[in-house]
């Protein structure tokens, strides 16, 4: 039995940050097929947008190999906090980024980058030591094989890191299906392929 | 060493509650094959009935693409309270659930659902912050892919919440096969082929 | 490009063989959960009664350590040919048994047995050089790991036989849905989970 | 060493065949992710449109449980044949869905499917007895684990079918990038991320 | 940082607890391969006789389907107390079980059994429940498959028992190797075939 | 079906090769657990000792760093030819090998050796090439990885060769139980865990 | 039995070809982790230089995104032929790639390349069609997942090429040890961890 | 949420430990394919001299069947303390051991060895009761099999250790890459093929 109150995320409360999703650096996933990462990926962008959540989106080098950050992220976030990190691995370590988050005034950070064991890892001990709430989105995150990205959770847990995957974030965050039905199912319709069957089947059936 | 008393599963202080178990939302569970995910939820169906616990069922818009929960279980538990949610995604957001429960007098939870990540993990966290004890019953739950089971289940873990499979729930409520030997063993040879198979061994052999 | 005829199944001309489906033996299976085994040969024994095939049934010293045939099966079978092979390990080797095979009239053998590698190929390789056509319910044949499993589908395939699995078998046999749509439909839902919840989530909302 | 000659896939004798991709018979699909098969599924759209082959489309009952075809394949192919077959379950048994093979004059069938071990392996085998040359795309076809899927590919491939998937066939139909290279290069991109983030990477780097 | 001291195994405050390894029970057993898990179990009944700890074996119904204890087991340790529980399938429920440990006047339990998630778990979680240290033998208890394994381990961890080996376990014992070199030296080579060839490659080369 | 007679292993007619199971080699085995694969092995031994087969050792090198033949092997062929190869790596290539092959008069090879992509592919295709019929026992060979071990498998099986496992070969030399039934039940009983169970299970309750 | 005489790699007849190795295209192979595929190319190149074979490079779109060939290979092949297409997806259809092999004289062609479905498979079939003996080097070859990887190479053995790896390509090529065992003894020992410690071994222990 | 501050691994307060990379122990490693771990083995030894971090090496009874270290290690590391402990298996019962981590008054204490299970898990423990943060490179480190490696993983854990990978260990001693972005991006080129990959594209497009 746990002795602290459920904290729920909060659409009025969370904002999403988005580390580290370049063409190059993507080369390096392979705990998640390509197909499945992407879809991933773009589908957080999708809940963080459905819910207007502030979202901050940093890049390491990304004149160099690393690559630009992958385009549909830049095109679904044209006016969000754009942080090219000049060299700070941690994106912690970098103020603008840090300050991009206070400015928001929010306390619950969810997480996503590559690769997990570094990207996302760094900035999530560092900002559980300054008290925050972090919410790892696992399945948009991803690194070099199964056995990094287990160890790399298991970090982020024993130092109190909630694990999410995107569609469970989606989901808490809407909390009422009747806030936003026809959103809602839109999006997940546009992700998850056998939902967008269901909802095909269903359609088909009750417009007859 | 643990310094809490091992709190048991009582078949006098547990509930059931089986959370949106549908004919649509079985579609999007692949960490179980279809046959394992149907034999185990029907198991733990069977193991609420043999035990006489009180069973709570729920749904999540039975009318719309999700589909009717699964018919078997329905008939398994006609008389159980049937709560079909108008739109919370977490049920214990819905007073009808929560009262359901609290009507029973029982602080043992044991729960199972469609997603893990959701369905589950919601009610889970919730019932925790309200001080249950919440047994999580891990194969009768299923989900997305095993990356997605795997952060559900650790979030609940560390939230307090104990990991168990339909089996062990079986076993520990039952305590002693003195209780009722003959039952139990129907029970786990329907559900388990091997068990079923060194019964009928054993059967012919004997009764020669 | 072949330059045979493609040789149907042809629920005149073929008959069902199962092999040393014993409560002793399954145990040695491996390569499919016990669960998904006990489907899949259930599912045929369904498939050979659905188009009245005859069926015949042999098991190995049953009255040892092997365990006699499960009784589900002896239990679809009442009437088939039941021959206990007093030793030969090869069921071809078995008077009674070939000859129950030939009075039948059929040269389209659908063999399933435990393990694969000796109840199932020794009879479909004799079979085959007698001139029969052989059809290998795979998913209904079990042995000890899968690397086992597919050396004997490598060696029973260079030697001509067909690989199937039990659904394959029953829709070939049909051929036409509207030879018995109702009938067939039935025998799917009992043995897939996730076509009788597509069955069940269109009745619901047909009947509405 | 083989004698027969390479018999290449050629875009003015091919013709593809898109067999009951239905909305529930989808559900039935385990032995890809949903995701990656939705990707592989519209990507063989996207070749077939691409190279302009004659595309026909064939559904199964859709009036029923099975399900409607997916809407983006009936998008993609307006004015293709389309044959809702009212109880053949092998296609090839259908003389609409042969004649409008025939009338294309076209002696490559490329074949994909829901589910391998029937919808494509039936007309698969019936084409090749007929003297048709048959190239099955596996990742564009499912079913309902891989040990279905491995039985079903071995049956094909000894019946003389080519076992291909969706890059291989658009590659070998493009022979020389330069009859159309941005045209693949964007088809290319849209349905492999990983080609797609090499694209991103090129495309910054030489526009600076 | 842990702030509890390591309590060590200590081979003069040990004992072994053999659950529930009977001939039925282990046809159950799929989370190991069979030829892996005898290994196991046998090489754990050789480190408890090397070391001389007190070992307690007990069964549960051996006279039914669960069959007798492996006679292997039983033949290491003719002394040993034994204890064929009535009907408790929590061993720590059986007032002779619980009376034979503390008759040994140890506090460190090494425990392993069949299976993981019901023999192991609920002796562990009673016996940590009452100060006694818990060491689990993972590699020596086995159950249906690895998603019950896997939530049997997290339940254990999370009530503070200990996860181990049997080769972690031999090693922790030793402590040094000097202090018996060639006893555990023949042990090891008995149950890790890489560990016999690292030998026998030696002791040619070096016998020359 | 097939055009050519069921050529079954006869064990008047077959001979074991053993090839290059050496203590150093054995250490690049990956496709296979240690312990599997020494069970395997040995258990071959056995089922060549138990029908009294003419068999015949090779090593590669044993003085160098590939090390001596596995003792046990040694052991159980005191008289055996023993053929250790000056430098030939197709162990075909070394006339001492073949020769001892011709003297035994038959024409039935039973091979099986480390690592199978190099010392049991290569003799077994230049075997085939001479006419002699070759039964692969592919749990008894081992190699890097299973991407080499299915490549290796595929090579033999295009070329003529059979792919068997020790138990079918077992059972196929035995043809009837009658034979011997007490030899081959206790050959098994020692190699494969689950089949003891079940005669330990039997013989418990037969003797009571 | 085969009825063809076994034509072994002849290394005064083999001739090596590298297909498409590039920077950019690598980033596609998802069915070898990245540092198993780098030592397997690199190992491949090792064997081809070591027996002097003559060896074509060449590639695709060298200055787009594919990337330009791997420097190592460049590197180790300084003087060979090198071939960038100008467009065509198969190698065989670039006139200067197929005079090359022809300049060689030799009929036994070696090939790997990146990706296996199309750069090795379309060569491949081509040049067996051509009476070519084609020798697949299937772990130096990589694509999207298995499921391609397993698709491609049944195409390739359908058409009568043999599957090979770069260690039974080494072995076979070398014959005899004694041709020059320190020479590829100190190839493998680069490139097979496992035997370079059993090398390390010996040389500590013999030079005592 | 986490209350301790975020312990950053600083290369000025932590000591790299090797333990038991032997020749010989190495071949029971199986949880990691051997060119896998010796790649990661030896990146950690990079990290380890790149920034400079003192680096203690210690074997077990190397002169026995266990073998040397590694000799790519020992070159590495020429001045380093080397320890051979002449019996104790935890290495921090060796005084000389401990000492030497003394003399470098450092409290974060990076660890590898083999086998995980033991000679990393020991002393990890040891050394976490003592105080020191232990940061366990688990991806430079290997044992039996998975479910060791899983179950020593969970007890290190458990006792306070944080799981890392050598990847990670490098990132975030570098901190900034403009520490030495040659220097790391050159280490990060020898073991991470993509990583090369994605340098060698960039390097040719931009120096055109």
């Amino acid at each position: 039995m746990s002795n602290v109150p459920y904290k729920r995320l909060n659409k009025d409360d969370a904002v999403v940050l988005l580390v580290d999703h370049q063409t190059g650096l993507i080369s390096l996933v392979q705990d998640f097929s390509p197909n499945e990462f992407k879809n991933n990926v773009l589908a957080l962008g999708d809940v963080a947008k459905f819910f207007k959540l502030p979202t901050i989106l940093t890049t390491s080098f990304e004149s160099g190999p690393n690559g630009p950050m992958v385009p549909e992220l830049k095109e679904q976030f044209p006016d969000a906090p754009y942080i090219p990190r000049p060299g700070q691995i941690n994106a912690w370590d970098n103020e603008d980024f840090v300050n991009a988050i206070k400015a928001t005034g929010r306390k619950q950070l969810i997480i996503a980058g590559v690769v997990t064991d570094v990207c996302v890892t760094f900035p999530t001990l560092s900002a559980l030591a300054e008290g925050y709430d972090v919410f790892v989105v696992t399945d948009a995150s991803g690194t070099f094989n199964t056995a990094v990205q287990q160890a790399a959770w298991a970090r982020m847990t024993a130092a109190g890191a909630q694990l999410m995957n995107w569609f469970s974030v989606a989901c808490e965050l809407q909390g009422d299906w009747r806030n936003d039905m026809e959103g809602l199912a839109n999006l997940l319709s546009q992700r998850i392929p056998n939902y967008r069957n269901l909802i095909n089947s269903y359609t088909v059936l009750t417009s007859k």
